[in-house]
């Protein structure tokens, strides 16, 4: 089953019915896109894990760091304790002291949060320095308030939005991508849903298809014109009853399906992925009223499955960012072009893997 | 020799001259206090490990975990490339934005730095929510700013300074602490210096002395009041010419120094030791004009008498910590009493270990 | 309540009936010592964790390494699926190979194992090598064999006994030791227990008293003649329900306990925490007819009681293998002094803290 | 340049003289095969980083865990220290012992090591229970001292050879693989060589074309009979003059090959990747003279071309392990068939991806 409007077939599970994060049940995602003058191409994108108090009702999570050069917040309370209370927030490198901010705002002022005093904000980022003026730090606290307030369930926008808005990938124009695969029935027909930040470099290949190499735009085909730095943030959202060390696993799965676009974790790179599971039954919450936490989760064996969906969505929300993004002009009159789709499609076709 | 003022001795090895942190030479340390009404006790601590442009001119450094229920910024860039770029920057938990920001800006404004896009600032916290109106985010960029601009080298103000302004260590007023120790010329004759921001529990014990058995106030001694939780941020400098692996080591032995007041490392606590070397020759220049980057860096073989200097300071430190720190009343009239040193050099006397 | 016969009293919760790892039910302990002619000063000592198929019914665990310069194996398995399937094994350096063919053969001839192809053995190790002749890899398969068939609970052998025949620590005779720790019934009334195999050095303190500087006998205090190197493998059970995440916390926890002797995990340490959940409900089948994994486990926000139960049991565990151990003769002559009681005593007494 | 006789051509960079990990100047590889009677198919291979006294003259080295479902031994020193001071060798999962043993017979006969009594012997593994009584623990420690005599330079063998007799990959006949890459002279000229010995699942890609589910061979494509488990090892060697943490990072770029051959890590995979620089200007002296360690290192900024030589050298080492290995029947008449060479060019052709 190929997504919609893509071109390409990627792997062998199906998507769910917005080929999105969404599609795993109560996740929402929300953007606020900035495009101001000549030099403001900037945003913010945040995904809600549920619909109730985060922080009331915190969901189980891991973080897997492909590259760290990057400025992620909230990293080491995740890992200690297993789980996210907040938002997950996106926007650019130096706008992440807005983002813990809105998120501490957001979290404060829930009601029942009257008391908390401490709360771990999960704020990652991609570096939009050739289109945005990322040194004006356009992105507010109010702006990421506005993303957490526009989230929703159903069809995430892609492309140049958000968090995505003045990013570059492979050279060509990034942003905002996501897709989601479905295991069969007999697996437990759980959903593995993926949304990504695009900002990265490498040798692109669209479905193993060597792109770049045709269009003669990859890392060392010219070696002063093309760094392959840049920055890749995956979040990764599941319905199955996982905890934290199997949400690991999958999380490094996901750096997998980034690996087969033809990404390389350059040096530059800040490639983290944020893996949570949604299922009511593993949530932990903020005070319980039980002397245990009991939960039922998947076995070990169990996984394998899960890890597929988990490649096979990440890298198609890589290529459905790249798809989705269109030519932009900014700062200092930059210009980074969009995936020439004509030329693409008759890649595609030269190499036999055109599926619309 | 025994620290001036202190009652007791702790360890084996002599400190430097200032007993602080800045006996290695070139770090120099910035407070800003905030006192303001009835519940505004806050403030901030830098650190900036030499007086050059730290951003041109990196130094090697590492991070070590002790519990990470912590909001510490910029961790996973540190442990990439193995190095710190920014004032290493300590305040309360909700105003970590606050000193990212500020980070940033004093980076921006350098001259040197006029281009740059990306800058990993480093900023750890405690939380001081019992004494301070922490939800106030009180803590600016601006004070921030001006503990970087107060920075000097010499005697460290410690206790109620600073991001320990209004800290609880052991249910007693901590603090900013901070100690050195110096190894034998024949060991290479460097410097190990340490400085904490105290604010957990445990069992407090002084250079082994049960003080906090003698005086009925330790963790589990009364099971509702006396959570152990808080968290303890210990920055390490050293003159030794090392790497971030060495470095990473030293942090770890820290945390052993830690261990030695009685603390736990409770559930709740963000425990982080950031460790760096000030050595020139062991700097990272931004862009270098040489194609490889030579240092001659202390064998393994040869690290272990820095370990024992990097637990005997951080010990020292935490108690130099709760020693300076005055009795204190906060939000909500809430009040927490010093140490009580007369009563704490009567049971260093019981245990023969009064050593002024 | 004072460990029997033991001169102090560490930490202010009370220990188990024997004041052993076997305090937590189910675990058994075997020794096999090996005193054979002028250099033969060796052994194994093995840890059960419960009665039953260990494949077959594995227990969550997690590791901890605290220096990893020793040759553990088994530890990417146990921290890739959170549980450990094989009795832990004890012995010298040289002989790891012969605990893990002893492993995988108790593992395959038990008869529910009859088709198992793989099976992950758990082996750690210290070096006996100045008493023993290390080179000679004294220790058989058969031996290791021994150990597990002596396997019992009840009181456990310590001092120079198995893997602790040849061990030094502190410049001192070292060797096995045990302890354990009780959680009030309020608290749920947990165990915690510690076995040790002491090999390692550093600045000794009993119960917070500077022994080793009292008796002259510490690192650096004589710089041709006093390396703290050496190992310290640290084996913990509890009976609390917890997965591998929160055993990890608590393996942390015991490290603490080392670093309260005064060892300071010098460059050639290999120091690891291996620790085990015992409670029954948290037990992983190899095979499951169930879909999912039921658990119910401890809140993280209850495991800080935890934490301080396995530091006090560690740091209790290496003094009472010190106060266990006696003096040794060994290889080339090589000759080891027990801990010196008498003066031990007399130093306790001076610093008030002799508690027999 | 493609691989001489591969029906494909992996990635944008040059191959060295032999497309194999001896491109590295001064790698030797050595394989012992065993194939006795029905059920005897496995052997050990075995790669030695340098010519000299490996111990005395240690390389610095570090691991990445793709997935950490094996019994690698070795792993904890190599990441505490940053070298590997024995033999690296590969072989069954009941074998390792074996491994152990033979690496430590062969440091301490060596002149020079005539007083150690520790080294860290590092021991890799992959299952080849299928085709092999890997229960019978057939490989022999003098077996794989055979494999170490038997290193040289030059070409390597490849497929059904040493620790690759009974591998299977993807579902067909597996075996070791190896391929190189050399960066161009601008940017240092260096040489990434990789070796494999393949033993996992996924679904198969060959130079991205859907090998795997044009032959409707693939994980869950019949979801009894195709399990992926199984595990990868993987050494890379490099003549770059790289300390642990660079090399750290060109690990984990080598499992990004993998990924891009569809494999996913399967749970029940042991996925690690032992990465090691021969410059002879970074070794670490067992013992030195010098009180610094003086090293010319490449600078982070200078990394990403390597991490492209990385990913494609290992991509193409596992696919050169399927064109290389053959048809094979062993334990209980189990057959796995090699991988089905017309059929594949076919659909390389199809795909027009086929260069010979």
């Amino acid at each position: 089953v190929p997504a919609p409007g893509s071109p390409v077939r990627i792997g062998v599970l199906p998507h769910g019915t917005y080929n999105a994060i969404t599609d795993v049940a109560g996740v929402r995602v929300g953007h606020k896109t900035l495009i101001r003058g000549a030099s403001v191409r900037t945003g913010a994108t945040v995904i809600l894990p549920h619909g109730g108090n985060l922080f009331q009702e915190k969901v189980p999570a891991a973080v897997y760091v492909g590259n760290g050069f990057g400025k992620l917040a909230g990293i080491t309370q995740i890992k200690e304790l297993g789980n996210i209370e907040s938002p997950v927030i996106l926007t650019n490198t130096l706008n992440v002291a807005a983002g813990i901010n809105a998120g501490i705002s957001y979290t404060l002022a829930q009601k029942e949060n009257q008391q908390v005093q401490s709360v771990n904000i999960v704020v990652g980022e991609t570096n939009d320095g050739y289109l945005n003026d990322i040194r004006g730090r356009h992105v507010t606290e109010e702006d990421i308030l506005d993303a957490i307030r526009a989230a929703r369930s159903g069809a995430v926008e892609q492309g140049n939005t958000g968090a995505g808005t003045g990013t570059v990938c492979f050279g060509f124009k990034g942003g905002i991508g996501s897709a989601s695969r479905v295991l069969p029935k007999t697996l437990g027909g759980y959903t593995v849903g993926v949304l990504v930040q695009t900002n990265f470099g490498g040798v692109l290949e669209i479905a193993g298809v060597p792109v770049g190499k045709e269009l003669g735009r990859y890392f060392l085909s010219d070696q002063l014109n093309n760094p392959a730095d840049g920055s890749c943030m995956i979040v990764l959202a599941t319905d199955a009853p996982l905890l934290a060390p199997s949400l690991e696993r999958l999380a490094k799965r996901a750096f997998m399906g980034l690996a087969k676009t033809g990404g390389i974790a350059s040096n530059g790179s800040g490639d983290y992925v944020i893996a949570f599971s949604t299922h009511p039954s593993v949530r932990i919450p903020h005070r319980s009223g039980d002397t245990l936490h009991t939960t039922a989760t998947l076995f070990n064996d169990d996984l394998s499955p899960l890890f597929l969906a988990a490649i096979e969505a990440t890298e198609e929300a890589i290529i459905n960012a790249l798809f989705a993004a269109k030519t932009m002009t900014g700062r200092n009159g930059n210009k980074i072009e969009a995936l020439p789709k004509e030329a693409v499609i008759s890649i595609l076709k030269k190499y036999n893997r055109y599926q619309p």
